[in-house]
């Protein structure tokens, strides 16, 4: 067989269990955060026809998709995004729902580029999106849910920052200065470029459309004016204690063409990278895939996790956290010892039964030294050894970190008393 | 756009959150099985190049491969399987890891086959495997986690059946009547087709190698003598209490070319549909992928979610289970009800306190009146409601489902009390 065959693909990753389990916990707490706010798990196809994309999110995103033709000689797409799928299910079946809809999905996207460091061609995205309120309490919500999973992963006040800006900012901007509506669409990419424009490209692009550098670095730096939905959204997280995690800063537009107002983005505190994290409100995303038959104003929010996970390496108390909470994983709770062979049956027995009542059990599945069944014991991360010798029922349970033991009989009562021993 | 965007591609599905929901009930126990019996997980791409499949698994699953070619000109394959990725990660890092390794994993797979009941084109599978052991201790291990699985999903004794077998009884069975290796391996696809042969066309190509469809019948109804690996096999199950839910079936030889000894297959009892799991050893396929460099015997095991979903679905006492379950979880923990919008502020403060200490709240964005909070919370499925009113921090909580009302203030110890209230 070639090579090849032993690799994975260019950009692509394998999870051996110690990635996975960094996988693990980064979903672990996705669903904890969007389980305390109230949030339940949807999830959509990893296959798309590529049309879902085409006509929606345009920009850059077309030039990244990962897409080909099936063997229907269909046009399609691995989803390089999921509000557009999102947006499908909400036309086929949003009548079927209380507004407003918190609703949440962790899945697999894909976008055929370059890899480069932090740019997979596959990733896992946490995606949260609040439907059916158009009131900037729905912002605020989806902010705070994004701050408090920044808490939850370890981050804390000063190490990571929300940007909050409002499009509308810009649109208002744009009708001051007569711009038609292509011009203002023009002016929101120079603005998204603006802070990465290393070239000095965007000053002519402005002055195209009759605008100067200068002044539009003067509209971020000094807004005239915040919106109302902006102060509400402000006023919002202060209830909450969470305003000092948050600045306005105008310069935040998003790539996504169909964003409309509030918009924010998660960025370590020093803005040196890309950002971590970001979403807004899309009010008019539904209205316009289903031809104006459903009006559905939302809100929504995304994380990947290649971005976070680098991001928590490169915080130390992040990272710690991160590192305590993969300590205390084990692969089992107990690891059964056998110290004599005859006593097989029965350890089998008590393997099953232990097991039938939550408890995690490994033991040595080949007759083995007592030394060598301890060894394995350790390296399973067991905290607890169960001795089973030829005083069965007798046996007798050791903690190994303490090397304690207590006596034991192998009947009804052995789970319970095992799973208090776990709990201390 | 066109109609088209609004719907899947045939044969994928959305999960809407009541679909999510028992998609996640299967993983759960996907996942609590597992770790009872000391699996840890892991992952591998869900793209890989098309080479990893074609030598490995041939027969059936080779023309059933999702497969295209992607923007680099590669040939690749959404993966029907994950055994084969589970092969590279072996070559690549097994040294790593202690023997024997328990490992597990559940993702998304795929096959381009005409979708019909029960064959969608993506499905989840929760493939397990126990790799570097060769001792029948494996083989039962994994057969007892099947059993322990199907126990955990609601199934009973009776409602399935293990079919046992060994493909090395085949292997002698040719042996004895002289067969070349090629005729072999054409003696097993036969046996594998033997059950569903409606239209008689085993019986001739039997007899093409020189045998007779009554003395494989016979071979299969009355095996002269069981191989040790089945008796001890039979004897492990035994000492776990599982032997009812096994019988040894020997017309089962499982599909895929790699099986090297014991398999099995999980069917209801009637056997009136396909297999909902099935598994066995694969010895060789390590030291096949990797040209004899490493060799690592290994037994497997794989169910998918459609066909597991089904079979719960037509058992009463395993879907009355799976139903329970679902009902017992609800959008949130508790309510907020705003009673007094002079309130607000603190009522987000609130939610924010109770959140951070792992409390699911949830609450309506906006002012809505006292009636309509009361609803919204009922269909949230909250167990607890927390009325906030003008006398704050005094509130009060209400328990749903019995409309006890307890006041309570809102200090530092509000998270506990309420805590407290949910165990109950």
């Amino acid at each position: 067989m070639a090579q090849g065959a032993f690799q994975t693909l260019p950009g692509f990753r394998d999870f051996r269990p110690e990635d996975c389990a960094v996988r693990n916990y980064l979903f672990r707490n996705f669903r904890e955060v969007a389980r305390r706010y109230g949030f339940v798990e949807y999830e959509t196809p990893i296959v798309e026809g590529t049309e879902l994309y085409l006509k929606k999110t345009g920009g850059e995103l077309g030039t990244q998709l990962f897409r080909f033709e099936d063997q229907g000689g269909r046009d399609v797409t691995l989803r390089p995004e999921v509000t557009a799928s999102l947006g499908r299910v909400l036309i086929n079946s949003q009548r079927a729902y209380q507004k407003p809809m918190r609703w949440f999905e962790i899945g697999q996207c894909f976008r055929y580029e370059a890899p480069q460091a932090g740019r997979t061609r596959e990733f896992y995205q946490f995606n949260v999106d609040l439907i059916g309120e158009a009131d900037p309490a729905a912002d605020a919500e989806l902010i705070a849910l994004t701050i408090e999973l920044m808490r939850e992963l370890g981050f804390k006040q000063g190490d990571f920052v929300i940007r909050l800006s409002d499009r509308r900012y810009w649109q208002e901007f744009a009708a001051a200065k007569d711009l038609t509506e292509e011009q203002a669409e023009e002016l929101l990419t120079i603005v998204d470029k603006l802070e990465r424009d290393k070239e000095g490209k965007c000053g002519p692009k402005l002055e195209k459309l009759g605008l100067s550098l200068a002044e539009v670095e003067t509209a971020i730096k000094s807004p005239s004016e915040l919106s109302d939905d902006l102060n509400a959204v402000l006023a919002n997280l202060e209830a909450r204690g969470m305003c000092d995690d948050v600045e306005v800063d105008l310069s935040i537009v998003r790539g996504l063409a169909y964003y409309t107002g509030v918009v924010f983005e998660v960025f370590d505190a020093k803005k040196k990278k890309r950002a971590v994290a970001g979403g807004g409100r899309y009010d008019t995303l539904v209205f316009a895939l289903s031809d104006g038959k459903i009006d559905l104003p939302a809100v929504g929010f995304a994380i990947g996790d290649v971005v976070i996970r680098n991001l928590i390496e490169e915080t130390p108390h992040a990272l710690e956290k991160m590192k305590a909470a993969l300590d205390a994983e084990s692969a089992c709770d107990v690891f059964l010892i056998l110290a004599d062979p005859e006593q097989q049956a029965n350890a089998l027995g008590l393997a099953t039964q232990l097991r039938s009542a939550g408890i995690a059990v490994s033991y040595s599945l080949t007759a083995a030294k007592f030394n060598k069944q301890f060894k394995a014991a350790e390296q399973a991360r067991a905290p607890l050894a169960l001795v089973i010798g030829n005083e069965f029922p007798g046996v007798s349970l050791k903690t190994l970190a303490t090397r304690e033991e207590v006596k034991l009989t192998a009947d009804d009562t052995i789970a319970e008393t095992i799973s208090q021993h776990l709990k201390k």
